[in-house]
């Protein structure tokens, strides 16, 4: 069966080098085999999380949409930008809405048993490195196979051009790689 | 001087155990002879960070009121509950907003210099403990200086009474403890 | 083919609890169609690694050998202790000394590609858990596939027959579920 | 009172560039106001934490010379080389050693209340910085207040002349500003 990879930045931001370097890694990904659905956090707006918002009114429709996103999907890929040295509160808010049960569901649903790859892009010199430190270790310890190899890409506001494609081909072979190592990675363990 | 202590939750649940615990923590940050602000999240609602959104209309309104509140208190006593292992999305979505500078002001001047104490509460058995890593690695990366006491409180819905403190009083007396603690610490380190 | 796993403890002491632990996990990797090699710590007595020793020496035998032992091996399922929130020396180190590449040898050898599965067991009431983090932290970071299904061990201590055997059954099952659920990953992911 | 302020590297190599580090951040703290003893690891050879070692025979003459060491200062000014994305085994077993209590004494009463600042070199990219996440969590872990600021030296095979001093000397005010810092602080916190 072929993977389903589901590929998203961590940033809603119009201009956001993460959903450019997520492009170039889901290429990658389709390359090696996968079904990629590419998906933009503009198009899901939500609240932040609130246990009386979600007693009161169960869990927001935008939120709902994109856990059955993750939950028909078989792997992640994710490029997720550092803010003060850890995750955006984006897609920690958006992994709090889809780690919710719906009445009668298994726990966590849409992670557990899924795989992972993480890339990020940063302006800086660590290209965002440290934020991924948080990101995988929420998501091993709700259940997610995270591949090993990552990718933080620096300086990344010099590394794309107005086509929106790596310019240096050996930074867009590795970012492809990472996608395509998801794909293999997924079908082995998942898709089977 | 004596030192000024913003207390909160990460959590801005209406019956949020993490309310209760910092009231208890604030308790003791008085009686060590700090001056204590306490405040709810309720009173600051953000919308989820997004750069579009700051550079288009500038920092919200709530969020710079929040701000406003760190930079002219010298420490910071946090109580903050774990979601998926790791911090809240309010309580990071509330720093990175408070970690934006305003045109010529100083890097991180929120955060820089001050000091904090942590504390969690949870109805599980590790009591929040590894969201606290999550916000105490933040923190330090930022500038705060962080207590290295802290304190996790396992099985919280059931270790508060009607009145809304803590029932048994070796608890009280620790969550009292780390209060202390933060305000002879900041009144050395910071309000000097 | 069957998955090959190399399973051992964190621990050199004779009665360490965590040998105990990774024989249980060991009987579950056996009965999920895995070769398991149990090894002991004991029997490849390293000195500190040290830069010096190595430029003078090369690698010290017994390093070597327990190197050649991870070459030849799929997975690692490994139960170590936690000393002061971290990782155990001795586990550091023979790391440490395991990633060091032989001339013309491939960079980290011994790790890229392999799985692993964690354990640890403890007297206190976390059961090792912080040991974990540092733990599953390095090998994710030399390229080893950490399944994120973990056991941790609370009052270690209480918990084993004098038959070495794990008393409650729940428990025994958690920790064989471990070793299967390394077998049943590995000869999806290396093993093919 | 003079804060007394014991720096070492964690590397015992001979040619340690973290050895020549700790030695610029030991001139700040001295230029800071503090009394500083400089020591080296090459004169406390330990073998690896072993609890059976220490219910047979007590804790080594070396180690417990090394610990005392840690009692009779304040703080502690720590250069530290990162192996496997972590802390070194000889600086994780030197921690190890010195928290065991002798009989009759305080709990980690080598670390409990003490100040610490963090730098580290490398030749990578990244200078070691992801070493110091393991070094900074375990001594916040076991009491320590460790400085918020801290240095990771890249290329630092380059970085120091014949004299085996900074050449750079915006980097060399930055070495010695992370020591006058920990005076600073030292001098507030603890020793007064």
């Amino acid at each position: 069966m072929r993977p389903k990879i589901l590929a998203f930045a961590g940033s809603a931001r119009k201009e956001s080098l993460n959903k450019l370097l997520v492009r170039a890694a889901a290429a990658g990904a389709r390359a090696g085999g996968a079904d990629v659905t590419l998906v933009d956090f503009l198009e899901f707006p939500m609240p932040l999380y609130d246990g009386d918002l979600e007693s009161g009114s169960g869990i927001p429709a935008e939120a709902a949409r994109f856990k059955a996103l993750l939950v028909s999907h078989h792997g992640f890929l994710i490029s997720s930008p550092e803010y003060n040295s850890s995750i955006s509160p984006l897609l920690k808010n958006a992994f709090d809405w889809a780690s919710r049960p719906a009445p009668g569901e298994k726990t966590l649903v849409a992670f557990r048993g899924k795989t992972a790859a993480l890339l990020s892009a940063s302006p800086g010199d660590l290209g965002g490195l440290r934020g991924l430190v948080t990101v995988r270790s929420i998501l091993g310890n709700i259940g997610v196979f995270v591949l090993p190899d990552q990718m933080a890409l620096p300086k990344a506001h010099e590394a794309f051009g107005i086509d929106g494609a790596l310019k240096d081909e050996k930074l867009r072979a590795r970012a492809e790689g990472i996608g395509r190592s998801l794909a293999e990675f997924t079908a082995k363990v998942v898709a089977t």
